[in-house]
């Protein structure tokens, strides 16, 4: 099954009357970590106290769990909690948030589609995964309505967001901090898992406000996340694409962490686009490298996303700004709609999977 | 004096042997609040709970705290902890941090440094105050020790920044939250207070790396506030700039927002700059509603900063970058040395007045 033992990611859910605390998918069943593993750092409505316990302990705990699950299922039963019985939560807090910018047919098409007539690719794109923070205060969880935001859409102009967006991307969550100064080690020394990431984006109000300190209030008002943590040891790794020039020392690569996810894009059910994560230019190990060569520190809960996943292809392409060229070719659903960007009560839902292994999904509602 | 009850800032404070919590500064000495005031909020390693309870409580416990001082000090003597007797902290848990750029002669100075031959200020810099998200896992306080960043400083070059600089701005500290989806209301009844902010900066990683979404490592190796929190009842306010044109709507000022603040910036102990914050042109109510205009929620202890303070004059210019001319016309210091940008062992204090008011300091040494 697709929640199987090779899977068992992580969340934090409820039972009526009772407050949320750390549970395991398995199946259409959450196992209650606390209880069954007699483990109090289970019983907390966030992730974060069992994420900085670190790699040995993550490993261990897993290894734990399978064992439970494939033993004597009578006596690990009655810690197993029908889905349908429990309210979902947001499963980590979030420290601070840095979304990055690795696809190059994603920024190849922004360059193309923000300054047309200009090379597409900024001087610095293939020599560093380029990054900046968003605002951790509204990443929220899968199922939180997303409301259309009002701003500044131009000179003089205000209002509701007319260019709504999404962005399909991948997080990468940190479990195990670094002090100041100090540039983090093996990327599996530190980042616990992946979470699917929908970062919402207001084009209109991009297009104006971002020259020359980069994306503010279009990305501000809401970042979805996915229910359940996959733990970084489910997912298969393939090497990482070729790379000219060859990047700086500190980014060069020390492990294989390219990975073969196959995202899809649904609008109201609608596959709209496959986005290949596999295509990505630069991998997870160099993002975390470059946001801490400085000697910034990292938290447990911080997030970092891989910016937008675009494949070479059309049927590829993470964001409709791409799927439509900005608005000049327009989708055709198979409803006989037509959509450039979101309209009000559109549902938008991003899932992935890992060969046989399902990642979830993000979704959320434009109200 | 300068410490007395008009002042009466908040900071968080530590004796040997026992741990941080909530204390207000009274000449030079801490009045230490949970027994003074017999108020569990303040037994507390930071001023969040306290900034939660929002405005009717703030100024209910600064009138008590006045009356405590100007009343029998017999009674209260026994609470007032001589300052040489502590360890001062981090004065809150920073949620999120904004910066913005709200200096009109600051935003000049670097348009015409960063991109000579052109109009300096961007068109949309007139209509918003523009901003952008810093790592607030790196704000510290004042005192840290600041590490020189290693970065890409251009194409194929590596190495530790030959071009560190500070901004010197003011920050605004979030008490009360809002909820997602609804815009701030009135400024009074959100933010606490202020302090001194030292956004340490990297001009050659940061000239490299900003272009198109905006500066990240050049910015979040450090960031340093001062001890202590001015509560915003005490600063006297003036009308702000006229601006032109008149802003939209939701930014439309109601009330006088301007601070008539004048900062003195020190290298190795010599002033260097005096800023003057009544230059500003966007005022810190502006600020918060454009930050917030798109549904953006807040969270006690955001903090959002004003951006470099430049005055019209080359004395009051708040960056390095500004007063060397992005190290094309030396400082000369009255040691003999010269100063295009920072070097190891350096001091910088950045120190504040408001009429007979000291918002204190913010000091950090380069290692």
């Amino acid at each position: 099954m697709s929640w199987g033992v090779d899977n068992l990611p992580y969340g934090v859910f409820s039972r009526p009357g009772q407050s949320p605390r750390v549970g395991v998918r398995y199946g259409d069943r959450v196992l209650d970590l606390a209880p069954a593993l007699h483990d109090e750092v289970f019983d907390a409505p966030s992730l974060n106290p069992f994420m900085a316990r670190g790699r040995t302990a993550w490993h261990d705990t897993r290894t734990l769990i399978r064992n439970k699950l494939t033993g004597d299922l009578a006596v690990t039963e009655r810690h197993l909690v029908p889905l349908e019985q429990v309210r979902l939560h947001m499963p980590f807090e979030v420290a601070d948030y840095v979304d990055f910018y690795c696809s190059i047919d994603h920024a190849s098409n922004i360059g193309q589609i923000f300054r047309p007539g200009t090379e597409p690719l900024q001087p610095n794109w293939r020599h560093l995964p380029v990054g900046y923070h968003g605002r951790s205060g509204t990443v929220v969880v899968s199922g939180t309505p997303v409301r259309r935001p009002h701003g500044q859409l131009g000179r003089g102009a205000f209002g509701p967001c007319a260019k709504l967006d999404i962005e399909a991307e991948l997080g990468f969550v940190v479990g195990v901090p670094t002090e100041l100064g100090s540039p983090a080690g093996a990327f599996e020394d530190h980042v616990f898992g992946v979470t699917l990431v929908n970062d919402w984006s207001a084009r209109d109000i991009q297009a104006w406000e971002y020259v020359p300190l980069g994306p503010f209030l279009a990305k501000s008002f809401a970042t979805s996340i996915s229910l359940w943590i996959t733990p970084l040891e489910a997912l298969p790794r393939v090497p990482g694409p070729a790379q000219d020039p060859a990047p700086a020392d500190y980014l060069r690569r020390r492990g294989d962490w390219g990975l073969d996810i196959s995202l899809e894009v649904l609008l109201n059910g609608e596959v709209v686009s496959r986005p290949p994560y596999a295509s990505m230019y630069w991998t997870p190990d160099q993002m975390l490298a470059h946001m801490t060569v400085n000697g910034a520190s990292l938290r447990t809960g911080d997030l970092f996303a891989s910016g937008t996943i675009s494949g070479p292809s059309r049927g590829e392409r993470g964001s409709l700004i791409e799927l439509t060229w900005n608005g000049t070719d327009p989708l055709k659903l198979a409803s006989g709609e037509t959509r450039s960007f979101l309209e009000d009560g559109d549902t938008v839902t991003i899932r992935a999977t890992a060969g046989a292994l399902t990642l979830g999904e993000v979704s959320g509602t434009v109200v």
